[in-house]
């Protein structure tokens, strides 16, 4: 159990990079001769050649750091064993997370950026489609398809901005050189280390580096409010697709049929997202678990954190990539939609308003079509996809303003890039 | 059940400065005379006044807004009955929860700014202190005390940061216009609100402004970090105090006694510290699961995001402020502090590294002192506080660096400032 | 913050309770001589004669331990002094938060009996009430809605099982006579405390009983899982409620109206509800970080499950009246009901299992039945509600059996009770 | 992503039970002939034969039961066509899941009666050897070793207890036969199947059993409060094993040594336990994240509660036979323990007792030893091994008591039996 060589092989690419740039911190510190320092170049790229996207080998090695040392140690002879020198597995596995995290943070804005140009383009696709918006899960509005996909691209786009500070956030400070808790007697440059590794300059305390383990956390939360927002748009799916409704055409690959009852399509795959969500937005409280009640230095516990952080950047992967591809592919049933129109007497908002328009005080125009629909009793309406025309502030339901804002989203990414 | 004006009183300073910004927009609309303008900014004058600071008057009313329309009517007349025009009780009540999102991130963004400070003025205090520091529970190193709080200035640093962006994100776009779900056909001017409640501009999508609490979800999540940094706190200074240590002067006013055993001093504060982390650290994942499920558009299980996010502000400011009187009081012993670093070899490190200076490759080294320790057993070391003075890394336990860094964090405070 | 007298003041029942228990164990040990304890219980009444069902007094009192102490002394001198004896304030608070717990299990069992009666007079109120049963939120099957409540039914019958069981595996030892860690060396007799609150016999083990807080994680798991039950339950009205199939006859003292839209009654009970079973919900895991990572023995952090488990309790009790109250008024309406019937094709199933009873392969008559649905199309189908008398195996949705599991269900009520 | 074979391959061997327990009841209801019934049974043992025990193999098929249902189609012609009939995939998943975790209930009693084994048998082993308790992590008063692991040993006799009764609560009912949501028009005989799969009696309602987890959730809490005791244990131990006490012979297989540190031995099999203990603690509120806001009715989401069923499962086992070979293993370093007797006055409860048996009133005596405390000042006491002698109360820490409660749990254990 206290082996961890398999568990932790995913970094092995990170690690390659960090025994790099230790190497040449070594050097420039008297430890390694340029010969040795040569060798270890050479050891790297042959352990990179063999092992790089290979399975995990067998091993006897306690993890994967004593595995590159060892294998290192055995392809080039005493320079291997100086090459631990100077710092420790906690200031090596805190830097290997790290990196691996900043990545994972450069993966999920390019993710998020995708879904907010995908959501921008349908949502130019749907402005001309009108149907019922709701509240409280009751028809209340006129609105456009494209309106109500656009609350995503909004949403993605805020995280879009949080993750890029984050990432820049997590480059600031690299924790390689502070030891096992305290630094080392050894005069190595943390800031050549530091750029070598695509960071700012070296952390500012050893006991934080090695313990912290905020970027972790960071991400988790950030993947939640992602795994929040897509959910919600899988739940939006599977509520428009229901029975009673049929406003979708639900793309066929993403469904599945019934072993019992040959009458039906399922939405499984946005099932599946709501589900696979829940995994994603657990994480951060597993990981809040993990951490609460550790003294300061570096515990075993913190193991525990990469298999769970390593889980939530794959599912949360995943999911925006099925998301988007879902987006590609779904339409609308204008016909059925339109039918819609006609329920729960989702005009009645325009016609207070006319009211207002004319100078009648709002709450008693509220009064008065209120008193006029329970007269009316419970028939449809005529409402026409026309009403949504009469929407004149900014940020609302008019096909017109969902072009708009959809254009200046996508303008946005595009000063982004 | 339904009614819920006492559990909203909390928001009506923010209600009386949105009704004033909501006037002044229906004015400029037309909706509104001058006179009528005047008049309503009188009502709610006369409303501060009266009920500001006060506790929840009796009514009937369903909700805060309801109460403040109705009173303003009963002071003002038909102006009151028009002043709910072009909006819904749902783009208030999001335009409220942003209003006090913000504050409370202020709020943090200052309590942070003092942990900052305080631990760094402490750890110039307790620079030359020197004691073990620990990892894996065990006595790992010589370093100094100062050192050890420098962890957390660190770490508070980070999060002033994350808040200080989040603060400015949640600054961007103000719902007040969103109307129910999509807006309304009365032309208010959204920008002139948004301004006028310190926002940048209006949002950019009713619907996702009516349903979306990201910056609630942000706000805890970046509660449960700054909360997991201060039981961490707690913790090391329980370990610190207990009985086989007793390394701190733990100040008697954040102690308590026994009602069974006379001997006891009990660590309590730093007890209840660590607790009430636990209750602001689960208010994340409390609000993921009420938002997890819930379809597009106002659902009112969003009225049980208030309750929880206020509980999480008032508590996160009173550990805060808690941990920071503390901070300021407690002391340390540093004869015992001195005493324990003779066990566990803690100079084994250094002894190391200075074999390691002289030539010998570092994987020898570590096995040459490893053998020299076992053969020794487990006898007391003469460890010298002075050991510290070997630590030549950059954010290393020398007292030096501690001092420079301390120096450096409230230094760059100041440019924050 | 190291005062909890308000906090505590609600345990003030079993505080009363436990100190008259004690007193006659004192006397037993000879510790209270008879005169003195009679004084005591003159003392105590007159505490409860003046505080009970009052609001917290103001007073410097550290707790309510404390506080009694501290009247019960001023009222009868000496004997006060002495009511401590044998035992410790962890003991103390771990015996009445048990108490507390019993009795909010008790609660639980009449609360969640009310549900199972309910739901199954309601459950035969519905049985001759078709409609479409769902999966995947389409219509798949018939049912009737009897059928659906019955799942409420048994779900709570389930649950009542498994909190009678917990309140009488929690009445099986009493923590009182543990002392502060480690028991006392004054002869209380435990059993005959034991026995006089309620228990069965005094704990095993002092140290697992001043720091377990077992009964609480037990009762709040239970309402985490009755919690998830109302939720769906609110889940599936509200689904049922919504303007497409607008089912329920949705009683009007449940639900509210819009501020801006005068088309809209909203089902806000049901999503307050479902809002507040979150919170419900979410309890368990936050108990669980606040007990991880402490060691054994008495801690301060434990003080931070009382209010946890006091909210929960009071909100558990509120959901499940509620329910209770809105169940008996909910309606459904018949006739649209009945026009859902031909959506979804949900007849499919039967049609395939009439062929299987003649000899079909159930493979082969699924492809046909699917290969027929696909040819027609997406037409209405001429569903009548007898197709659920086809209906044959036990627990299945055929009105007989609905009425015939919902009888079951309450004579089984009747036998335990 | 909608296939899901190898996520459940794991679920075969109940499957394949399941399938005969199936063709039984298909045969009595006459779908299956005789021949057919026989063809049927030989194919599941040849699927039995070919797969039990392998990895799952390569296959289209969308899950496990469409690959037996045409694996055993392949080998048997028709009569694999027949074997769907009357069930659906629904039901069959709620049986194997239901299955499944009675089997986990069943390991999970297993492991803890073995803990509490272990923990009595060491209890008794450990009796003699006094040291310091502690409350809020300070030296309390003095105790046995093998008292404070009877702690443990009473904690997880109360689990045993109830998981024996969650057990025999989800052996009652079985889903098997309640189809995809409403039963089926095929006379099954769920009662015979129900008694072929080991349950007493056929589900109540359909609609509950093809859609509720709530034996996932009631598995998932109890692995919960199993993980909050044993990660107890561990921060306990490490607790002990700390550089100032070093009261533990930690067993040198469960430690590891560091990379920098040659004077290092690590608790890392502890902080293991500790840290893989999040993890199980935390699948409860994930499980829970999971089922909010579903509607009735089997929705694919609950695919996601099989791996996260399954994970905790295996990481319970793991924990629980790691931490009864630690506690075989463990030894503790007697001269260390007494040595620590003479810290933090430990006997001042017993001297202040000693006081109120000569008839000084609790609070009296209470003060006077604290002032006696406070003037002697912070030097060692003499306090004796013996004092552990004078506690007198059942549960309490006298090495005799410990000896008893040890002897009685086992005999209940074996009265379990």
């Amino acid at each position: 159990m206290n082996r961890c060589l398999t568990e932790d092989w995913f970094l092995l690419p990170h690690e390659l990079k960090l025994q790099r740039a230790h190497a040449k911190a070594l050097a420039a510190a008297g430890i390694l001769s340029s010969e040795e320092t040569e060798s270890v170049d050479r050891g790297l790229d042959r352990i990179a050649a063999t092992y790089s996207g290979q399975p995990c080998p067998d091993s006897d090695a306690e993890d994967l750091h004593t595995w590159v040392e060892a294998t290192l140690t055995e392809l080039v002879g005493d320079a291997g064993k100086k090459i631990h020198t100077g710092r420790s597995r906690n200031d090596q596995v805190a830097t290997l997370l790290k990196m691996y995290v900043i990545g994972a943070g450069e993966a999920l804005s390019r993710d998020v950026r995708s879904l907010v140009e995908v959501s921008c383009k349908r949502a130019r696709d749907w402005s001309a489609l009108v149907f019922p918006l709701q509240t409280h899960a009751q028809y209340a509005a006129p609105g456009n398809v494209g309106f109500w996909v656009l609350r995503y691209a909004t949403a993605f786009a805020r995280v879009l901005s949080h993750v890029d500070f984050l990432v820049s956030h997590w480059r600031r400070t690299c924790p390689l050189g502070s030891g096992a808790v305290a630094g080392s007697s050894i005069p190595i440059d943390r800031q050549l280390q530091a750029e070598a590794l695509g960071f700012e300059m070296p952390s500012l305390n050893a006991l934080d580096s090695t313990c912290t383990r905020d970027e972790c956390i960071e991400l988790l939360a950030l993947h939640a409010q992602t795994a929040l927002h897509l959910q919600s748009f899988a739940t939006d799916v599977i509520g428009f697709s229901q029975t009673s409704q049929s406003w979708t055409d639900y793309p066929e690959e993403f469904s599945t049929g019934s072993s019992m009852m040959p009458n039906k399509r399922n939405p499984d795959a946005m099932e599946l997202v709501r589900g696979e969500c829940s995994a994603v937005a657990s994480a951060h409280a597993q990981a809040v678990l993990l951490m609460k009640g550790l003294p300061s230095g570096y515990n075993r516990d913190l193991q525990c954190i990469k298999p769970l952080v390593r889980e939530s950047v794959e599912k949360m992967g995943a999911m925006c990539v099925l998301v988007c591809a879902f987006l590609e592919r779904l339409e609308f049933d204008a016909v059925r939609m339109a039918r819609s129109l006609s329920l729960g007497s989702i005009d009645a908002t325009l016609r207070m308003e006319a009211r207002v328009l004319q100078g009648v005080p709002l709450r008693d125009a509220h009064h008065a079509v209120a008193a006029e629909l329970r007269e009316a009793g419970d028939v449809p309406t005529d409402t026409q996809a026309s009403a949504v025309d009469l929407y004149r502030t900014l940020g609302g339901a008019h096909p017109e303003e969902t072009r708009r804002i959809a254009d200046m989203l996508l303008a946005e990414l595009g000063d982004r890039a």
